[in-house]
């Protein structure tokens, strides 16, 4: 938490266009959470005292993903450059008199720490009238440049189109992030100009007004991947890759063995503990808990589901949300689980659907199970007892329940509870008839001889 | 289409030892196609008037694959160079006077638009004797070089062990292909001699010989990748990874999201809408179209599929070719379907085999349906009305038909039509004996003791 | 096999706390084995005459591991030093008076050749007292440097933080391998004393101890990969990563496609014949064998199964321990196998579990067969015939035979034995009831209008 009351101020008014997206640019996702989820999570955990998000087309969309989260939004329209969006925070940030942090929707995975750091700053000693956020990326070309002194005093900031030779050989970049006090904030902007080739109003700019004035403004910095932009789909994948790459690696400092780290995707909210084994190829959706010990097989697809203490997944699995595998149990290939809990021991090894139901301690779900849950209309739960063991190739027709330690017969359809300790069997009688095979077999040859000629 | 006529000669006779492969070298594939489909594509998409292969040994296997694609095959035996090689299609090109395009069989990625710069450039102004197309690599090391002045016309073409040291600090590298009139061709290459080390007729011979006689030849400029060839698995495999990792940014730049852009594998002629959303581990064999706004789940497999809007697929979908995936309709895990059409919103969720069959809008295939569409000789159709409902488990035995809104009974085996709005059920009575359970794990206990002992 | 007697001395007693894990360190796995197999197996492919490891704390698993593998096991507690590790050793040794080759369990994939290298080297005509085993890295920074002339004698080893800057700027580094006769090696330890920060016996000192007294040690050097240590779950998936990549290419030059190699994984010991065809995504754990001509298609996982020539398998095949696919027989998506052997041309296509089994060649297994092989207490066998064409969705409750050319109807739950050419059906009776299913829609349609409205 941050010790004095800042707003979190997010640009998001961008068109997005090079996206080619219906879905506006800032709800796309990174690790399974729209970048504006990340940025709200992010300030949220620094409990910012008012959030508000700018944006111009496709406002219905945002405004429906920040509705339940209490976030404001600003409408900027027509786009008249930064500073401009910035101001068309002002009415909703009415009132407020603390820090304003200022987020880009589009910029997503700056670190709370980086975001406190800055605010901080804004309060040192030297008291800066703002915070930039700087950077020294790989390839500096592009960026605008930050000059400043030893201690992060910012002498200029000046735009790669008209940095000198001298000022482009520095590598301290310009993100565009910023903090700065609501009182100050305000009338810096309204003093921001468009004298320029676009014609567009710069945030920057408050920086060099305020200079002018002789206040002072400061820069720290961050690394680069946190102000990773996202302009395009292939952007997207990069920031993606670099989050995921990340990820993987304090998974394995946590004591995860992942034998291919670049094949396993991981959630924003995935948890992984101490000497879970995840081999090739395995995606976390969002709401993943793998508890100690856990192995998870390749090929497997898991979310919104808790795997307890050595339970083993896979190959092959999905679990989906509302699943909990108790201590040890097994789910095996090619099986699938749905708002169920398995009991401690449990197993479902082959070709299952298990959904909307409870399954006991030890029980055992033979190959082929199918747990029939839904009528067209209306769902309903199986419950399977302790130790029950049902045989391959059944069908539970719920709702339904087999009775601790009972036996289902092989192909059995049971449509009506089973005690504990039976046996319930339903399938038709077993008829042969003896050489039909052999029989069939010449009469299809000839059907298949007169299709030919015919 | 190019202005003038023109025959395309790939030259294919290589061993291609390295590959280890009793599969002809230019038959193994790039993006799901064989090397050679490609080239032909590609000088078919030019409008080439004629199209031969030069081929060797395997002659048989590149016969029987471009007979379908009216290409003439000449055979070069014994293989005695480039210039030889070349003159071996004479025959096969007797009356034609166009331009002849030079090509490669194990050079499979050479863009159209390049091709068409090569002939072009060879009516241009200056009138070139032959175009010659070079490239740039990141490695010329081994390479022939180019000496040309700034219009592209070439001084002096020099292998690398014959080159200065000054020529070979020069990166213009030689990839052999190269455009010449049939009319300057095949006298050029009837003095080309093989006084060298190998005892070989070298086609870029003929650029020298013609200059000899004052006439000009010129150099363009190909991407190194167009030009990259294939000798080995480890080359094949290099040239597929790059070739998916343009296909891959030019799905981003088109406006899909593809979460690890390196885990989608396309093939040479997938087609990906607009906001569609492909998971981690996705491959497509031919094929396959996705239309705008699908979902593609992980670790689905795609091929001669048809995926219509807003359909949502897999995850561990395996759609085989002939397959329709109507307007929003879901295919979901671990199914398979072949030969088959999902009207619009129509389902099949989990772990069924729909093959030759129909389906109308809005049925609802339950978990673990098959359709038994095969009898060992013959195969037949499936029809399942609109709004129908199958239940899990259930198995519908060819030919059949399940009329518009009729219901089949979980479990079931249906081997006779079901009228609309009818219900279907074919399963054996459940039966049940009280406390068999505990005498079935009595006796077990007893026989897995006596079987230990004894 | 070595010449001369050589004993294995691996040094495994560091606590591997950055693993955090409850397995030993050395135990963690590389390819599908331990990374104390993988030395076990090198110096047994050399003949070693004795092998000891030392170890610390987890002993016990250690001792587990290598009990059946003919190994000593010596105890360092508490951990003095890689001097006192190798004394530690010494008890084991008794009597032994052949070369000692001095390995560590973290550093497991130095190549028999490069040990068989080392222990020549020990005998060639200059007698060196020791063989170092020395490595140039990409990046040298912090490890020990090794000062030799050109004939690999050395003339110092000096510890980087001790080294001067023309000393750091040598880069052949100390990998801590070394060959010792036994007869020099104990006394040599003897006088190895603990004057340093560290109050630790360290190794490498016995090579400056035997120069002042005259005697000569040698360098020779390894690849960098070979001598890549492993100190937490990061490097240990860098070193599989490694691994994987060169094995990976092995395949291809020995005439496997991989389509995108980075995403197939071997195990130690799997086996890959000469045009075997290898989609993306396929994980083989040890124990199998694909022969010439194999296809894999993508997303399978294959482990303990032999796959004779021409077969085809997957897309997702599970193929357990103990599977034979016979000569061009086909395993389709979805369908696990365990314990069972597939005869020539025979097929399981779709959806089914063959566990405990015999397929008799050109035997058809419908999509969605189960054999029941488990009854909660024993498992038993299931056996078809040749020619035999088991319909759709049956299940085969084993111990159960289906003869030659017999036929199974689709949905059958088969209990007793099927002669050869019989046709068996054990299914429930179709029934219909018109009009069912209107009925049903409109109940359902009240029932949750009043379950929405109560």
């Amino acid at each position: 938490m941050s010790s004095r009351p800042f707003a979190a101020l997010i640009l998001a008014a961008g068109k997005g266009t090079r996206m080619k997206s219906d879905l506006h640019k800032v709800l796309h996702p990174i690790a399974g959470r729209p970048m504006l989820g990340h940025l709200i999570a992010s300030v949220d955990a620094l409990g910012a005292a008012r959030k508000v998000v700018v944006t111009g087309a496709g406002r219905e969309q945002v405004e429906a993903f920040v509705a339940p989260l209490g976030v404001g939004v600003a409408t900027q329209e027509p786009q008249l450059g930064t500073a401009h969006a910035v101001q068309q925070g002002e009415a909703a940030l009415a009132g407020f008199d603390g820090d304003v942090l200022i987020l880009y929707g589009d910029v997503p995975l700056v670190r709370p720490d980086t975001m406190r750091h800055m605010l901080d700053r804004l309060h040192a000693g030297d008291k800066p009238v703002a915070v930039v956020l700087g950077f020294r990326p790989a390839d500096p070309l592009a960026y605008g440049r930050i000059l400043a002194n030893a201690e992060g005093r910012i002498d200029r900031m000046v735009e790669y189109k008209d940095a000198s030779a001298s000022e482009r050989a520095i590598d301290l970049c310009n993100s565009g992030l910023m903090a700065v006090r609501a009182a100050d904030l305000w009338p810096l902007l309204a003093r921001v100009g468009n004298d320029n080739a676009a014609r567009e109003y710069y945030l920057p700019d408050i920086v060099m007004i305020a200079r002018a004035d002789g206040r002072m403004s400061a820069v720290i910095e961050a690394e680069p991947w946190e102000v990773a932009g996202v302009n395009s789909r292939a952007e997207l994948a990069a920031v993606e890759a670099d989050w995921q790459q990340r990820r993987r690696l304090a998974a394995m400092v946590d004591g995860a063995t992942l034998i291919a780290p670049e094949t396993v995707w991981f959630a924003h909210d995935t948890q992984v503990g101490r000497d879970v084994m995840i081999e090739p190829n395995v995606f976390f959706g969002p709401r993943a808990v793998v508890e100690d010990g856990a192995t998870i097989h390749g090929f497997s697809h898991i979310e919104g589901a808790t795997i307890r203490q050595g339970a083993e997944i896979g190959p092959y699995a999905r679990l989906r949300p509302g699943t909990d595998i108790g201590e040890a149990a097994k789910i095996g290939n090619f099986v699938e689980v749905k708002n169920a809990r398995f009991g401690k021991g449990a197993k479902a090894n082959h070709l299952s659907y298990v959904g909307d139901a409870d399954v006991g301690a030890k029980a055992n779900i033979g190959a082929g199970t199918i747990t029939c849950n839904y009528d067209g209309f209306l769902k309903y739960r199986t419950v399977i007892g302790e130790g029950a063991f049902i045989g391959s190739n059944s069908a539970l027709v719920a709702p339904v329940t087999i009775g601790d330690g009972a036996i289902v017969g092989a192909g059995s359809t049971i449509t009506r509870d089973v005690e504990a300790e039976a046996l319930a069997v339903a399938r038709g009688q077993q008829q042969a008839r003896a050489g039909w095979a052999t029989r069939f077999r010449e009469a299809m040859k000839i059907k298949k001889a007169a299709k030919k000629a015919g």
